[in-house]
Order: C-alpha cells, then sequence, then structure tokens
C-alpha cells in the first residue's frame, strides 16, 4: 500500500476534495467548532444511533412493553447487530454475536477455550490494557489455572507452550497491529489458542480474521463503532471451534431453545451460543442504528485514510521534536497515534481551549485518534498547528491558558 | 397483616378511590385500553425513565461525547442507581450496585463466596428459574466444585452441608416468597452462604435484607422496577462479607481506582468490586430515571396492595374452578399468580384480545401480575369478569376468537 502523505495545508484540502468518505462527517452529530480525536475511546453520535433509541423506548418498550420481543425482534438483536460487524472484521455473520462487556467476554472464551488448549495455562503481555490481565487471572485462579505474565513482545515466543493467549489486535498505547497470522500459524503448530481482543481495532484497523486465521475474539463497540457509552460488546468465534466451545456463563438466551424453559442447559448454534443473560436492548439498539454508517463502506481505504491522517501528524509531531511510541511504518498502526510530553496534561487541557478533544495517559502520553468517518485531513493539518502553537508558546505556564483550562 | 379483600365492584371502586398509591399511575405511558398484567416479565415506560433516556442520549452523549463520564456522572451511575434500588430490599446505599445481567451477577456472587463456604459445592433446587441452574453448573464445571441439584423444597435441609446455595427470593412460578430469615440461620449455623436471586422480589415483595440477615444476592431491573428491556441487574453484598470477596470477574471499573491502570488489581470498597467491564450508560440512565416513582414509596403499603389485589383474583378464580400453584396465604406471596389452564395458551390470546395482557408458561401456567403502581383494584376486578366470560364462552373454541386473536 502506497500513498503521499500531505505537506501543505493546500494538499490536505486537495485530499478531502476527492475523499469518497467525506460525505459520512453528516452522519454525525458533533457540536459545532468542535474537532474531536478521542473516538478510540468513546464514538460520538450519529444521527441513524440517536434515531434508533428514540423508536426503541419511545414506540417499541412504551407502546409494546413486552411485546417489542417479537414486534421489534429484540430476541434476535444479539445476532443481527452482531452479523453487522462481522463484515468490518472479514467474519461470517453467525460467528459474530453481541453480549455483556469485553471483560465478561475475554473471560468467556478464555475459559471455554482452556479445555482445548494443550497446557491448562493462561498467558498474557505485562502491557495489556489492565482490564485483560485483570481477567486472566481472576479466571486463573478460579480455575486453577497456571497464569503466565510475559513481558512485552514475548508472547510470540510463548505461544510454543501450547496454553490460551489473550492478545490486543492493537495495542491500546501505542496502536501497534499485531501480525495476527503469524501468532495463529505459532498457536496451530503448538495447539496453543488464541483470545484476540478487537477493541481499539474494529472499526478502524483492516482486520481481516478469515485470512489471518483468528479463531476466538472479543471486542469493544463504543470506540470506533461509536455504538454509545458502554455499548455491549462482541464475541467472534469461527464456526469450527464454536460448536465444540462451552460458556462457563451459560444464560438462558444462549440456550438453543430459551424459551422451552429447560432445566438442562443445550447451547445455541454457533457464537450465539455465548450470549448469557438479557442482553441490554436500550443501548443495543444505539449500536444496532450507529452501524448503518458502516453499510458498504470499503474498510481497506478507511483504514487507508487513517494512516495517512497519523503519517500527516507523526510528520508534524516529529518537526515539533515530540516523540512517539506509535509505530513508524503505517500499516502497522491503528487509529491514535501516541506522543510524548512531560506537560501531556495540561497541553490536552489547552487544547481543549481550542476544541480539540484529545486525551491523556499518565504519566505522559497524549493521544490523538483519526476517525476517517468524520475527521478530514485539513481538520489533521490544522490540530497539528495548533500544537505546535501551544508548544512554542509553552502555553501550560502561562495564566492566560490556566483560566482557559478551567471552564472547558 | 390485616385486610379484607373486595367482593364487589362497587368495594374495588371505594379501594382505589382511597388508594394513595392511585395518583403513581399518571407516571406510568402505558397504552389506552391496555391492563397490563406482565410487570413481573418486563415494566412499562414511565415518562421519567423515557426522559432520562432522552437527556442521555441526546444532550449528554451528542453534546459531551466522552466528557459525559464526567459531566454527567456516568463514572459513578452504576453505584448512584445502587443507591437507589437500596431502600427497597432494606440494605445499605453502598452494599448495592449495578452491573451486568443477573445470569452473570449470580456467577461473580456463587464463584466468589465458594473459598468462604464451608464445603466446595453450589446446591439449588431443580425449579429453580432455569438460567440460574445452568450458571450453577457452569461455575461447578469451570471450578471443579461439586454440583448438588435439590428436589424442590429440599434447599433449606440441604444448608446444614455448608455449601453455596443459589435460591430465588420469590419462585418465578409459583410466586411463593421464601422465609429468608429462617434460611439465613440455617447457613450461619452450618457456615453455608446463600446468594439470593431477587428477580421476582424486588420492588414488589417485602424484602428486607437487613431484617432477615440476608448477605448476597442479584436481582432483575427490569420487572417490577421498569427498567426497561435488558435493563443491567443489580448485585447486593452486605459490607462485612463484601471486603472478603474477590470477583473472578475483575474488570476495570471493579477497581479501586479505575484511572490509575494498574497492571496489578485492587478491589473498590463495598460492593462496587463487583462491578466488571464499562456498563451500558444508555440503559442505565433509563433505569435510573424509571426507579424515581420509587422515591418516598410506602413498601409495606405497596406490597399490602398487590397482596389484596392477588387476593381478589385468586378468590374469583377459584369460584371459575381454577387451580392455582400460588400460594393461599397472601404475605406469603410476590406480585404474580399462577393459574392452571389446559387451554392456557389460547386463553392469554383471547385476554389479550380485549386489551389484557398476561403471559403463558408452558405447559398450562396462565401468569397475571399485579403491579400496584399501575394496577387498579377495578381493573382486577373487571380482568377477572373478562376470564370468567371467556371461560363460559370457551372462547377458545369459536372462530370468533381464533380471528380476534390473529390480529393481536
Amino acid at each position: 500500500m502506497t500513498f503521499s502523505i500531505p505537506t501543505s495545508r493546500a494538499q490536505a484540502l486537495a485530499y478531502d476534495a476527492a475523499d469518497p468518505l467525506a460525505p459520512l462527517r453528516a452522519q454525525f452529530k458533533i457540536p459545532g467548532g468542535m474537532t474531536y480525536l478521542v473516538g478510540h475511546s468513546l464514538g460520538p453520535a450519529t444521527h441513524s444511533a440517536l434515531a434508533a433509541i428514540r423508536q426503541t423506548a419511545e414506540t417499541d418498550w412504551a407502546n409494546d412493553i413486552v411485546r417489542g420481543w417479537n414486534s421489534a425482534d429484540w430476541i434476535n438483536l444479539a445476532k443481527t447487530v452482531g452479523a453487522k460487524i462481522a463484515p468490518l472484521i472479514g467474519a461470517k455473520p453467525h460467528d459474530v454475536v453481541i453480549c455483556d462487556s469485553v471483560s465478561v467476554n475475554l473471560f468467556k472464551l478464555a475459559a471455554s477455550a482452556l479445555p482445548h488448549a494443550k497446557t491448562h495455562e493462561i498467558m498474557i503481555e505485562d502491557d495489556e490494557f489492565p482490564t485483560d490481565q485483570y481477567i486472566a487471572k481472576g479466571l486463573a485462579d478460579l480455575a486453577a489455572a497456571k497464569l503466565t505474565k510475559l513481558p512485552a513482545g514475548a508472547a510470540m515466543a510463548a505461544l510454543s507452550g501450547g496454553g490460551v493467549l489473550i492478545k490486543s489486535a492493537v495495542n491500546y498505547r501505542t496502536a501497534e497491529i499485531a501480525d495476527m497470522a503469524s501468532f495463529e500459524d505459532a498457536a496451530r503448530r503448538s495447539g496453543a489458542l488464541i483470545v484476540w481482543d478487537f477493541s481499539h481495532a474494529t472499526g478502524i484497523a483492516p482486520i481481516d480474521v478469515a485470512a489471518s486465521g483468528a479463531r476466538l475474539g472479543a471486542g469493544c463497540t463504543y470506540k470506533y463503532l461509536n455504538g454509545g457509552p458502554g455499548a455491549p460488546a462482541f464475541i467472534y468465534a469461527r464456526e469450527d471451534i464454536a460448536k465444540t466451545l462451552l460458556s462457563p456463563l451459560p444464560g438462558w438466551l444462549g440456550h438453543k431453545t430459551p424459551f422451552t424453559f429447560d432445566a438442562d442447559y443445550a447451547p445455541a448454534d454457533h457464537a450465539a451460543r455465548f450470549v448469557a443473560g438479557t442482553p441490554p436492548i436500550l443501548s443495543l439498539s444505539a449500536l444496532s442504528g450507529a452501524l448503518d454508517v458502516f453499510r458498504g463502506l470499503d474498510m481497506q481505504r478507511h483504514a487507508q485514510k487513517a494512516q495517512v491522517m497519523s503519517s500527516l501528524a507523526l510528520s508534524r509531531a516529529a518537526q515539533m521534536g515530540l516523540k512517539t511510541t506509535s509505530p513508524p511504518y503505517p500499516v502497522k498502526r491503528g487509529g491514535h497515534i501516541s506522543l510524548l510530553h512531560d506537560n501531556g496534561y495540561p497541553i490536552v487541557q489547552a487544547l481543549a481551549a481550542q476544541g480539540i478533544m484529545a486525551d491523556f495517559r499518565t504519566p505522559d502520553t497524549i493521544r490523538l485518534g483519526f476517525n476517517p468517518l468524520y475527521i478530514s485531513m485539513t481538520e489533521t493539518w490544522d490540530v497539528m498547528d495548533v500544537l505546535a502553537d501551544i508548544l512554542d508558546t509553552r502555553a501550560w505556564d502561562t495564566s492566560e491558558f490556566k483560566m482557559r483550562a478551567e471552564v472547558t
């Protein structure tokens, strides 16, 4: 994949003028004057998501009440919304289902994978997202499995041991994309199983579970998928392995025939067996509406625009003398970049004072997320102008900044 | 508790005229002409719940996006909404928290209780709600605990063994209220622990965890609490035991300091340690609004009205020759009654054709739920008139009924 990075505002404007994704911005309800670069944390609302939740709350629930399970097909919503996510990761529709949170889903997948791995062991790198590490330990304690905490970068070699590895497809700090195909090759050779965390990957990085051979994963829907705060997560389980797995949380809605109320559990076909209790329908309906913006989207083009934007931002950041932990090679990056500065926190405040929303991770990491659905190349250029100005003027030292920061 | 049961429509009208709960009906948005008797399955919308979700979706999310975590205090919503439920079961505010589904919460509580029980054993009666039985087995398999399936009614005696019992406070079929204090006494004597399922009890039966000595429980919020379809569930954990328990699903939001992103897990104080991943904020906000109707409510008066309504219905059902599995003694009953009839399914359809919503459980159980917040004594009387007419005319045999049933 080759592309050129704009080196002037005029070139950025030209990119936007030719951008087939540019019209999608109108589907988002982002406050005027705001440049929103925190989509890797919580995506903004689309008009379609807001309409879906209005319909579900004020018509389906308020008018039909319990009949909504049939009249609005709530009973199948976990599956129908899962099927909308499937093409974004290269999966078959019935291999993806919506349920619970990422934490709970990683637990279910890793627990059900344990009896099928060569060793009774949970492995995780020590730079993984903290909740993934907590869940790995919680599961290991309950299932009396060995817990192996690996140094960052050691997971590939550790797969030869044959346990269950929990691994992010895109690292939450650096945005580095894992080489999923190589990991899966190594796992298959040893009898290990990998549970992928797609949270920082889905809807932004070019994930293809079919091409990479990924078998199991869970992901967040409120970041790049814009499903709303705390929107329920998804599970991906490839059909050949799904049919062999038994969830440790076999709730009624993962039953093959939920309404027979059998005393014995018979798991549903495909990924749907990982649904546990009743899903939060109001939140799930917002997610369903939010996914409309992805319909027919060219995910390669989408990922490429993100890479051009983040390359532009990294290039200009380097000119400002800022260090980064994000990979230099664009196709190894997800949707955000991480810039390091000792005054990272006040810099994020100074950006906010000018309508630019970014976020900060202790101790020194500024994260800027570039979502191709609603951020333009020109906005990216302009953001870096503002950042340069903040650095030039050492805005965090000035009382003027302090005053402005307080009102944001 | 003594009370008289109306024996005429005039007496029912007199009851309603003097009923201090009667004005609460106006807080609900129930379609005109509908008598809604399925509140034990999914409660109807209140104007307050609908307003809360509009505020959360269209203002807090759409305008503030990620800043909503602070500006709308989403970060504490699991705790603040839990504190609204606490007085309904006699608990302290910090002993109740909102998270996940009932299925997941029963799993977390029972798993974390196991190391503190005298024996490594999960016990459950075989007439418990099916999902509770599935979860008991899923946990026993993962934790290599003994699973003991008890005959209905055998749980009290089995507590002497000293394991972890999962037990409904109100049975989902019969609505029988368990004698929680006696169960807890037996458990304390033997070193057993009880995880209560409050799903069919909360917001309708006079549950008092302080008086009964209950230590752990989970419950549903979309039945008598009217939180909306699939609204997230709650956990009750009394502070003295909560501080000793470690959730097997230690997600980031149950951490003592979630935003330090520590690699090691330190559980939050009180019940909040049982929060796992990010809760579904849109659904949670609807629940928050729905709970407004309970503010300042006299729960004893509320439960008593339910008992009078269900006594009236049972008395008239007996006159029609209908059998019931619900307890005859009013204070032993939750909010619904179960009537048995071989043509139960078409009878429920015939009721629906006249605007009366009831539900059916195979093979022969008609359930009628009487929620004192929005059902009047006169409606209860009139429903039984309609039921008598359906039985008298054997409506399920007539083509006229079949036609009407198809359009509902």
